[in-house]
């Protein structure tokens, strides 16, 4: 029997994170067949080449594409999206997959998804259907209109997808993939494991207590990336105590800009009890997430790992507005104030229970078996 | 008063016979400047050079850009798509424009949504919400989910664009921009004007009978356009007596395919009373259609002029399945007989009256007062 | 013992036609692998779809890149190259060829070289050291000054490029690899094996005399391709008694121009005793011009092929100028009367004696074993 | 009288530093227009952002274009330069120079030569017929054959330009225009004009004594970088007791690497008495060269600037092999104990006598004089 191929494009670390266990139950599967293709900041050692955590873990990339161009603006964000379909297009054409998997909602993503559309190649979209507040919405709901089948993390998500008029058939809620390594891998953290990820600044002991900042530039409020980093910075400072770990921001438009930030209070000698790394490997982050006192900053990781384990966690901003959370949640304004009101509470509050609004794991051989299960070629149709 | 920006990207033929007359509005308007870019194929003169007429009619483009990738095939549709984001967007970060416009649902339009929408510029979006049974109909609703604002053509596609969560605020029916040309010029016909248009193949004389014959290639079943243009000229080889005025396909994948059926038709000698045409002026176009004894093929024009003006049609295949029509349309398939059955009835009945399913006109003048009324920066939200 | 990875790029039928024999030679050896990409117009069905005939002669392309982007004009030219880079350069990166092969002197050569050159492959270069007067020169140069081995086809251009400071050591004169299929073919023409190609026109006996015509644009002189090709139409059509095959041009800016002065000349009906066709395979296209009368255009084959095979020929303008050539040659300008005259005197005079001027064949085989002998890893010295 | 518009192309501020005062001359030439196209790493924050230098000093950009893909590996510098020929192509066609102006021999200039040459614009080069040691060489070289007229620096450059087969009447040799800055500027350094560069590490006295380091990677042993930029790091270490300024590299492939060696060295606080800056001023660099008591690195500012100015310099490793030279110039291998003792001999000895070897200045006059003066519409022949 022919075996369907699944091609997975891999345009990030935090896509990664996200497709990693899917990944491994393509692979694993009889009637599936692995195509994987990686590009854009999976190749870039400022973005902390996530490619060779993923040659690491086992696998082997058909295809390694740079469609990053440089300078971290809205406008070279549309260019990079432009140079990913000329050079996917050809990937694609070549490599003749039975299907294309594409994740959530940025640009790296959206290049895949108007590749794939256009050579009339199946698009398998993860993560559709959420609501962030943000100019990812409008690309996560365009990709939703380009997919023909739609794996959701949330049961409001697939709901707000059939609204849209995609049939009910091709959408499936079997939660968020990036759950799976939190039930596959301990969640222990120790300090032996950890010391091969270096990083600058204080030394960190991991079995204490700490803090971690993920804070992402926001593409709406572009150029204030720079004031917005600087307050949750202020905010942390004034908890001298506890130890503070921080990562560097994603390639979203605006993202030197917060990088910046760290950069300069760092330069000024103000990361006194804080460390800066680039990037974990995708159990590695599960274990720090887990074993957080509070999580502060914008990662939609707070929302969804977060809610699973329960850490308590302090959003900011307007990055994940309108995203479906649980209680694990507050949300603080950027006002370093504020940021350090929420934080004290949270701090003082402790951990939540385990929810399983994103799935309770397992997702990745539910996809998969589904995968094998659906007839790809089935026409798409406006539900009205 | 500083007057807001209006960009009109215009990319194909099509693309300008709708968007003519909101053009002249907007260039009218007293808080409205126009700004143009022109591109693809509207700098082809395989496809007509729309550029040279859009020229004449006094327009001045801002840019010229040219991204057709050549080889009109699935792969080269999306190449094309890459390369009008690199350069589209690099255009728009110069001129800034205030609002971005894009019509309707081919891969050019798609390069300007994306585009705009990445750099944070209000979308425009004309003749969202319809459906047409083709992969246009994935790429239009994508486009209606990056878009900012919708100007639909008809009250169907009013309700559908916002049953997928647009915000009734931002959706407007003021119909069909293309009907204008039909209002604005007189549409009587005469040999003298139509003189410059050389075309190829058997004489023709304006003030006879004549069918006119469009059929562009259908991207979802890539590969069957010369069987399926071969059909249509069979049948209408079945009606020796009656003139034949054909079209042209324009630049979609598989466009080759239906030329090269024309071609061999044409080699072969059996195009005895017909006539081979690259484009018309938008409005010896509308004048064409309107003088015609019935329209047979699959443009979308038969649909809206047609139904606008009462000619009697004759719609092939499913490339316009789905979308909305008016009674002057009926139904063929791949099939010289059937075609013939239809084209033969259609000619018998004669004209239909005037339907005002796609708007009564001055449509351009409509939308250009609602763009000067609208806070264009408005924030987007899905209604759910 | 490991082969050495030869990557072969094909760009164009004319590139083809010049590489056809090395590649087979490089198949065949033993410590050499072949490695091909084709791309450009062999993949377009309006230059004739070369690859067709590529995969017909046995070889099977790692990579197929569609980088003409659609106009033909300079503006055009300059971003197939551009997009050509860019794709080439993702498929080196990924074959690790041990050395590119490139041939000639047009815009596809032009991006395989800075391609290779820029990812530090050792590139090997075709047909270097001649003149043409024409934009193709500084090309040719230019990759020279880009190549670290050099294969040129004549005692002069080996000169001519060591005086460009070129190694000597570095340079090799084998012939010109086109000459090998007039060898390892038989040259005799018939009827049943040219059937395949329909062409347009008049009915072809290719047993009778005929005259061949291949006039491609020229880049210097755009706009005046209209102009030109008319000359020779006309005088060609003083002389009604012979055939007359005619070769439609190549790809470069202006070949729009050049095509409508052929289809204007077909739609006029002056075509009697003229036949045009879109291209033949290599073999096919050595026993065309091989049986010719008289060859009339600006084709560097009358000159390379028309002296090894003794055909008389009449170049036009100034697309060859300045290049070798042999006694078969006589040059006329852009006038009808000085063309008619020439080609009338050629006929006359009749067939030419043998000049191994371009080499006498076999060169595919000498370059496959020289690139076996060679270390490609030398470091490139400027003479001076 | 129509003036000759001049495009002068900036892609890096290494390029800005040799062409500032030439711009100068064309904005005050009674017979030019300057049209200036800024691009590439001119418009990146990571390498100095020199458009805001450029703006400052009054000049308005007609186009700014992004074209840096990111990962500064061989394989993404050849793609920066295909995405550079597909957007100064159409810049070139929107803006019609009558003459486009590139610099030197990096990517971001062969982008420029080669979409001018394909547009039939005539090509300006500067500093051509140089010798490195390096790709620099190759790509160098070959846009001296794509150029119309060459403005070189020296001499022997002039005598290489024409054995190459240019035309001598073609070739000028005003000097080097970067000398311009140091004959315009007082040379004198202060440490309250300096202060705007904040720069990071250990504080610096402008008054005091100081070795520059310039350190690029050598993109023909692409990989070696870090242990290179170790050597002398380790070198300059061994001199406690002098400040050492060092610049960050340039967006050559492997800048990463370099980048990284300076920022371990950094991390590991070995930087006592260095202090790191990211770019300076074109005239603020001329004062920094002046200044310092020995410059030590790669940079070619060492060879031109230092020879003009007498300053003592170490050049390290093969990147400017073969290059001319005078007496201010000794070589050292990457080897620490070797630049040690070379940089310690250059301190005993001080400053040398100033050498014109690279012109006396007013270079950006003369060359303004004599664009105004020739034929830019000269039809280039090769000389033999």
């Amino acid at each position: 029997m022919n075996k369907k191929k699944i091609c997975v494009v891999v345009a990030s670390r935090a896509n990664y994170g996200r497709v990693k266990y899917l990944m491994k139950a393509i692979q694993a599967h009889d009637e599936l067949e692995l195509q994987l293709i990686v590009g854009a900041s999976t190749l870039l050692s400022r973005f902390g080449k996530a490619i060779d955590v993923i040659k690491e873990d086992g696998f082997t990339p058909d295809r390694s594409i740079h469609y990053v161009v440089e300078g971290e603006t809205l406008l070279t964000q549309a260019k990079s999206t432009g140079i990913g379909i000329v050079e996917l297009s050809t990937a694609f054409d070549d490599l003749k997959p039975d299907a294309v998997v594409t994740v959530a909602d940025r640009f790296e993503t959206k290049a895949t998804a108007v590749a794939a559309t256009y050579l009339n190649i199946p698009l398998i979209h993860l993560q559709g259907g959420e609501v962030s507040g943000n100019i990812d919405d409008r690309v996560r709901h365009a990709i939703t209109k380009l997919a023909d089948f739609h794996f959701v993390a949330t049961e409001e998500s697939r709901k707000r997808v059939i609204r849209m008029g995609e049939e009910p058939e091709t959408v499936f809620n079997y939660g968020c993939p990036s759950m799976d390594v939190l039930v596959y891998d301990s969640l222990a953290i120790n300090n032996d494991v950890m010391e091969r990820y270096t990083g600058v600044g204080s030394p960190i002991d991991w079995k204490k207590d700490y803090i971690l900042m993920v804070q992402h530039p926001v593409t709406t409020s572009y150029g204030e990336g720079f004031f917005q980093v600087n307050q949750t910075l202020e905010a942390l400072s004034r908890l001298p105590e506890i130890q503070k770990i921080v990562l560097w921001p994603n390639v979203d438009a605006g993202s030197d800009d917060v990088s910046k930030g760290l950069r300069v209070f760092r330069e000024k000698g103000h990361d006194k009890n804080f460390r800066f790394f680039k990037n974990f490997s995708a159990e590695d982050y599960g274990r720090v997430v887990a074993n957080a006192k509070c999580c502060v900053g914008n990662s939609s990781s707070f929302i969804r790992e977060g809610c699973f384990l329960g850490v308590p966690s302090v959003i900011i901003g307007d990055r994940q507005e309108g995203r479906e959370r649980g209680k694990n949640v507050v949300h603080a304004n950027y006002d370093a104030d504020d940021i350090f009101t929420k934080v004290s509470e949270q701090l003082q509050h402790g951990n939540y229970e385990h929810d399983p609004l994103f799935g309770s794991g397992n997702t990745g051989n539910k996809i998969a078996d589904e995968l094998a299960r659906i007839d790809l070629k089935r026409l798409k149709r406006l539900t009205f």
